[in-house]
């Protein structure tokens, strides 16, 4: 490509809305631009990267054996409606009406037009297994877009969707994809972790989230560096910190805390480490009324230790706990006799059903509210100042603590979330009755897998981790160009010009995507495009080199220039490429 | 590709909402799957054939100079409602809110995306000429969806748009476009031809559609087989059947008609040849109140010679007919003193203004409605009965007219509209306050084309020109497939396996898109599906040719298999892909 026929248009400030990096950038870069609140163009040099980012995908979707459909952006509401997810969704899900008043959605995902596929494709097991994928415009009506391609409302998805007769042949097919996913985001050039996620609402048995890795990520990811164990924060183990529980040493003492509502303001005033102290979270779950009972109440108490914090989805998986909020005011009062700030297990004013967290459940001696305010209780102990407890992980594992496997201490690292694999089950097919004859003639449930990687949420996520004061660094699978040929003089030296002209072919014939820069804008101005727009090697060439048969190569992340012969510079470009 | 990894799905009925062959052989073969009225997914056959369609358009669009970018599906109003669409577009706009009640539309077309990135972008000469295109998907809510692909509601279209600093730069811009529309339906390997079109309602300066030549179009096409030109039915001039008007030889005589309303009865009663007949046609126009005038009405006699048919986009363009409407039988009567069928020119009730296509204006001694229920006149002539009427040309041309260039009779064939070019001139650029500023900082309208192609229209339109009674027949280059090997007991007879995979491998690594067709099926179903699929060439490998070291080619068109030797094979399909 010449510069000359391209469109470049880049900017030195970035508009203010432009929270992140990744979006400054891509704003300053002339990659998107804005037509409304989460709604963008791809602009020619953006747009250069999203094709690159699908072909890696399409690649080895096709090399795992998916086979690409594209379905409509318009979906008929009659699908959403079989599933529920018409009245479930919310909000986000983007409804509108044809001109006969028929209600439609502009689809944020797939599920219920693959599945109403398969339910009329799919009627012989000697169509199975299949995994039938696209790569098309999504639509989710945030409420509040932002972050540019990171949190848009108007974005390209991969989906890709897998029907197997068996469970034996989902746990194959996602397996096939989890591979295929590695070997996507190996060819990006970005550093992952694919990590083990929660199933969330969408139900099913197994899940992994694919996580680019960055510093500013809105995800905490879970890892054992000696080990191939990771999960997300919702999803990560906590083992119990003690091994078994200690005996009781102290005798239980309502102690004065005034003021001290806080664990490390008791843990400071009485001069205990915050590791002894106790934290009381109180939920409340209400159930509907049925003929036989009215609606009902169950207040619970859960138990951290003092530095720990709760996790909201491991809470939500204990039996009886589903669907639970946090108590008000007035409940706790009714139920502790106190309002916040000194509650505890011990002497609740009526019961509630207290959970320990696995690591509570094994302290001794230590100390919680005493229900009542100004006052604590130290020396609590199990079985002897109040009963045992239901235990379950109910806390976020933080840095340093054991790993699940045994193998080390875990640490944390920020991510991205860009790709996410799921084993659905017969959530759907049951629900639209997806069903295929088995040998036997008997109809059997399709069991599911949906697979999705956000296309242009890469972008975003590849700068959040590859940049530096001067712009983008792409990785040279993903870049808009690979090499940019930066000629000082080009319509002033006829040397420059043929030299330049000849480079340029050379590349173009050895299949590199090379970009020349013919626009004559001054050195200083071009070197600060290109270092903006993040083109990962550059090439100047110039009288001054030329003379001594020479021209400069700088890759975007050295320091310096490196000088190569002329004779050479082909070979050694393209040895650079395959290098990085 | 391997058959068994790929997803083929065809069927022997086509479903009985299907009423054109090319929607019907689309369903059949498995190509498309409706979803909802006028909304498909696109199956894996199909979207092969889509991809194929885009990649032709894309390279000739970049081969031309043009620059891809994506505009979004979903577009703000604010930005329809600065052009009027908003308001003017009807109910093919789908129209949908946010959650925060703000308007949306789904794109039916970008003008309004692209010129508000014009006006923010393009604000100096020196980024002009420049020409955005993108292949995106569109919606328009059409009152009756049909045809498959050819009328449905959401369709891809690749649009194109062009910016210049002049209307020379535009007629410059958009001869390029025409030049790379010529060369995109060459590949496509469709008969196809380019016509003058009328600008119609989105005004602008020149305009030119290419149609796929079928018997089945909707399109009348007008062309001179002995030169270039084509214009479409609504834009072909007519031109005067009769040199110069003769003189009157004949009174004004009314003559009883009794019942004789139309024409063709007229002629027939009187002996005379239609030829000589006049047809009156009345039309409305209103005026809207203003501050010094009440509503206004004026009534208009179009006359037509009695074989001819009105052109109603041509008596639009008549200066004061504008938006003028069919009069009613009350204002028939109002201003002719009687109901329709016996009208005319001569002896009106109240005065009309009367407009003469060119032929009628140079005929003499006619006959036409005497205004009087079973009366007609004969013998009418102009200035002797009634005054010289306005001459314009108002008609449809017929087959045999004198071609407007002077170079022979007009012919005229069917076709079906897959491309579109335009000369917008500055006509958004003036809504949108799209300006630039030129050498002189003088700011200036930007000179816009915009230029269509249907992306997934041309799939019906190919299909509508190419098919048979056993199927689709896919030109090669735009074929799902280039080339089905069929062998015979590929999972029985080690030969033909060894001899098959052998040659699926040459061809493909001679780059040759073959599919290997290991299903399994036998061979009569086998040959249906790809004749029914329409893959162009098919070599079938069996053991009784492989004895005799020869294999069996035969071409989709072709009425018999050719015998060719194994060592030949490769050589001789890369041979007929070129030729075909």
């Amino acid at each position: 490509m010449r510069a000359s026929r391209f469109f470049i248009s880049t900017l030195k400030e970035a508009p203010s809305d432009a929270e992140i990096v990744s979006h400054k950038l891509m704003m300053r870069a002339g990659m998107i631009k804005r037509i409304s609140s989460g709604i963008y163009t791809y602009m020619p040099m953006g747009l250069r990267v999203i094709r690159k980012v699908e072909s890696i995908v399409r690649e080895e979707m096709n090399r795992s054996g998916a086979v690409e459909l594209l379905m409509p952006v318009v979906q008929p509401a009659e699908l959403w409606q079989e599933t529920g997810r018409w009245q479930k969704y919310g909000a986000e899900l983007m409804r509108v009406k044809d001109r006969h008043g028929r209600d439609f959605i502009i689809q944020p995902t797939s599920e219920e037009v693959i599945t109403d596929i398969a339910r009329t494709e799919l009627r012989s097991y000697r169509k199975l297994p299949v995994n039938f994928y696209h790569i098309q415009t999504k639509f989710r009506d945030e409420r509040r877009p932002r972050f540019g391609l990171m949190r848009g409302r108007e974005f390209t998805m991969k989906d890709a969707y897998s029907f197997d007769r068996d469970l034996d042949g989902l746990k194959q097919s996602y397996q096939i994809m989890y591979d295929a996913y590695v070997r996507i985001f190996n060819r990006f050039g970005l550093q992952f972790r694919a990590v083990a996620a929660d199933n969330g609402a969408i139900g099913g048995t197994g899940s992994h989230e694919f996580h680019v890795i960055a510093a500013t990520g809105e995800d905490a990811i879970v890892y054992c560096p000696n080990s191939d164990y990771a999960a997300n924060m919702e999803a990560a183990e906590s083992l119990p910190l003690y091994p078994a529980r200690g005996a009781a040493t102290q005798a239980l003492t309502k102690t004065a805390t005034p003021g001290k509502a806080k664990c490390e303001a008791v843990a400071e005033l009485l001069q205990l480490p915050l590791t002894q102290t106790i934290k009381s979270i109180v939920l409340t779950v209400e159930k509907e009324a049925t003929d036989k009972e009215p609606v009902s109440k169950v207040v619970w108490l859960l138990m951290l230790r003092g530095d720990h914090e709760l996790n909201e989805i491991k809470a939500n998986k204990i039996p009886g706990l589903a669907g639970y909020r946090f108590a008000t005011e007035q409940e706790i009062v009714e139920y502790f006799g106190t309002p916040p700030g000194y509650l505890g297990p011990v002497n609740t004013k009526k019961p509630v059903t207290v959970v320990a967290d696995v690591t509570v459940a094994n302290m001794h001696d230590f100390v919680s509210g005493a229900n009542e305010v100004d006052f604590h209780y130290t020396g609590v102990n199990w079985g002897r100042d109040l009963p045992e407890p239901m235990v379950f992980d109910i806390r976020n594992v933080v840095e340093g603590d054991p790993s699940p496997d045994g193998k080390g201490a875990l640490a944390i690292l920020r991510g991205i979330e860009v790709g996410h694999v799921f084993q659905l089950g017969t959530a759907y097919s049951e629900s639209m009755k997806a069903t295929f004859l088995d040998e036997n003639g008997k109809p059997q449930m399709l069991q599911m897998g949906c697979y999705g990687i956000g296309i242009t949420r890469i972008l975003g996520a590849a700068i959040e981790q590859n940049f530096d004061d001067k712009g983008i660094i792409w990785p040279t699978s993903i870049a808009p160009f690979e090499v940019v040929l930066c000629p000082m003089g080009y319509d002033r030296s006829e040397a420059v010009k043929a030299e330049t002209d000849k480079l340029y072919d050379t590349l173009l014939a050895a299949g590199v995507d090379v970009i020349l820069d013919d626009r004559g804008e001054r050195p200083g101005a071009m070197f600060a495009d290109w270092e903006l727009i993040g083109v990962p090697h550059r090439v100047v060439i110039g009288d001054r080199g030329l003379k001594d048969g020479q021209l400069e190569y700088q890759g975007r992340r050295d320091t310096e220039a490196t000088t190569v012969p002329l004779a050479e510079v082909a070979g050694f470009i393209k040895a650079r490429l395959v290098s990085q």
